[in-house]
């Protein structure tokens, strides 16, 4: 893994520089996150301090997209822990367990929360010496996390630069771009590579119900980047499919599983399907880190069922009526046969799919 | 044609009594329509007596659904027409004949609306006599349009109703219920008719962005009449077809051409490659006035661009970032092939599919 930790220059990185949707603050007692709650129409930055505001950030999507919010559970774990540092070592590794806990459960269906939370947690549990002496190894291991991800958005961008045709028109889902990561982003990297290498790129990007990632996120950080995005609702896809209008889908994971099966956001399944009914490509772009070798196939993934208000109303006005029941699944299961291949920091990986060997593979 | 002209009783119609989405105010000097732009919030209803009144709500969706928007044109049109009862036949037939044409530009894919609009016109200038002799003929025109759309809407419910398995679970889109029709409505009248037979039937409703009229809409009536609905986003349709949630689909249609392609809302085309990926009945319901028999395929159905801040602005929020282009086509095109059968006033109709013959078939 040494060469996935070397830092990626800013001079390694396509221009225009991407977002830094989670960071450490200049003093390091903060995570600094973009409130992604506020875009596109403000661009609000927030330090989070504790342990109730970084569950808070991560639960309400302050900070979303499985890479980033491993990213800030990472970095929270150890703003959280820091208030602890006068207790004695026992009692500050007790506190500390109970956080990295709190922090996993916040929310179920991406893997790179616990994984990186966890990653943390056996940092400190496997440091001698003093609290100060624990402290330092995990922030320096929750940097090494941000540093990994911003190293591997870059290889996933290069590599899935290589699967986009001349004057490629891709088609997106909710947002995997660098709001939902510490670089350049998973589905987006290799749009923003091909941008960068002059090439002629634009992009379809749902708008992804109920929360708009879509519209409000993708459409705000391409056009930022000068890359032509148009919205369109979740459902006129597979028209735009029909109409010849797409050369392939690129989306992001929040869990993909020992045989290729992939939890994101839902819709995502939906459009599997139809770009294989259409014939198009439909790649699924991912750091190693949303590997969870664990579980054998996507039944076993928990999926998180949100708010129903998130459906049943628009700001305070509610739309539908107080007598039907709203389902709000936010994620769905793509099984690995609708993956035309994976788009990771190791490359592309094609059928037939084998992640039990996980993160290591 | 006669026996659909006969009126239906009350008594003949299942409980509890569907909405009058359309009819004649007492004096039939007024369109009464519900707006439905204000439901679930508020039941509101409004007279309309001008032809900027009738090409307002038809425009705004205050009133909609094809054959809805169909009758509303019909009765609009005399209601405009009555203005100039003042004056001589030829001018008063000359301003009739531009109100048509004003009223059938209004919205451009469901076919109904050109079709009564047209049915009415053409009586008026088929009548012989003063003024008053033909404002009443086409007084009695629209209303036996209106008649004849809720006899055709108990046909489709009863002939429907028989493909509905015990303890259905029917998926549908949009509202293609009473409130778009003159009666049951189309795709819901199935599930009406099954109900009042006292049989278990259950409905997933798709919000159906931008207008949310699966959520604002299909929601509310089906509560109204006590018939268990769940709300789900759209993209959520295809991993509740995958758990197995979802035994048949009924959607409504603006317009059906000679081939059987099928122009409907939005996101209709993505539920029918969906269904047929998944192995579950996708049924198309429509009066025998939905049919278009002039047009040889779906490519030839103008699609309606509506404003693009229905998608990018939710109430007076800007919720896409003002540098992308938002696309709003309101309709889609299923064809043919994916239509399991059509539901229609004269039965249930199984491919081949040849409507050349058009309504009269």
């Amino acid at each position: 893994m040494s060469d996935v930790r070397r830092p990626i220059s800013d001079a390694e990185m396509p221009e225009p520089r991407p977002l830094e949707a989670v960071r450490w603050s200049p003093d390091q007692r903060a995570v600094r996150i973009i409130d992604q709650r506020k875009l596109p129409n403000d661009f609000v930055e927030r330090d989070l301090t504790t342990l109730a505001e970084v569950r808070e950030a991560i639960h309400t999507l302050a900070v979303r997209g499985a890479p980033a919010i491993g990213i800030c559970g990472a970095m929270g774990l150890v703003v959280s822990a820091a208030h602890h540092a006068h207790e004695p070592r026992a009692a500050f590794l007790a506190h500390t367990r109970e956080f990295a806990g709190d922090i996993a459960a916040t929310r179920p269906t991406a893997v790179n929360l616990p994984w990186a939370v966890g990653r943390v947690l056996s940092h400190a549990e496997r440091t001698a010496g003093s609290v100060d002496d624990i402290l330092e190894a995990m922030r320096e291991e929750a940097t090494a996390i941000l540093e990994e991800d911003r190293a591997m958005c870059l290889r996933i961008g290069e590599a899935g630069a290589e699967l986009l045709p001349e004057r490629a028109r891709v088609l997106t889902h909710c947002n995997a771009g660098a709001l939902a990561t510490g670089g350049l982003g998973t589905a987006l990297a290799p749009v923003y590579v091909a941008a960068s290498q002059g090439r002629s790129v634009t992009v379809l990007a749902t708008e992804t119900r109920p929360l708009l990632q879509g519209s409000r996120l993708t459409a705000w950080e391409l056009s930022r980047a000068g890359i032509p995005v148009t919205v369109i609702t979740d459902s006129a896809a597979a028209s735009r499919m029909r109409a010849g209008d797409v050369d392939l889908c690129i989306v992001g994971a929040d869990r993909v599983v020992a045989n290729g099966d992939v939890a994101n956001k839902v819709g995502t399944y939906s459009l599997a399907v139809l770009a294989k009914h259409h014939g198009i490509p439909f790649y699924v772009a991912m750091p190693t880190s949303t590997i969870d070798p664990t579980l054998a196939s996507g039944d076993q993934i928990a999926i998180e069922e949100r708010d129903p208000a998130e459906v049943s109303s628009l700001g305070n006005r509610r739309v539908t009526a107080e007598t039907a029941t709203v389902s709000n699944a936010a994620f769905d299961i793509t099984p690995a046969e609708l993956v035309t291949a994976f788009v990771t920091d190791r490359g592309v990986v094609r059928p037939p799919y084998d992640f039990r060997a996980g993160r290591s593979a």
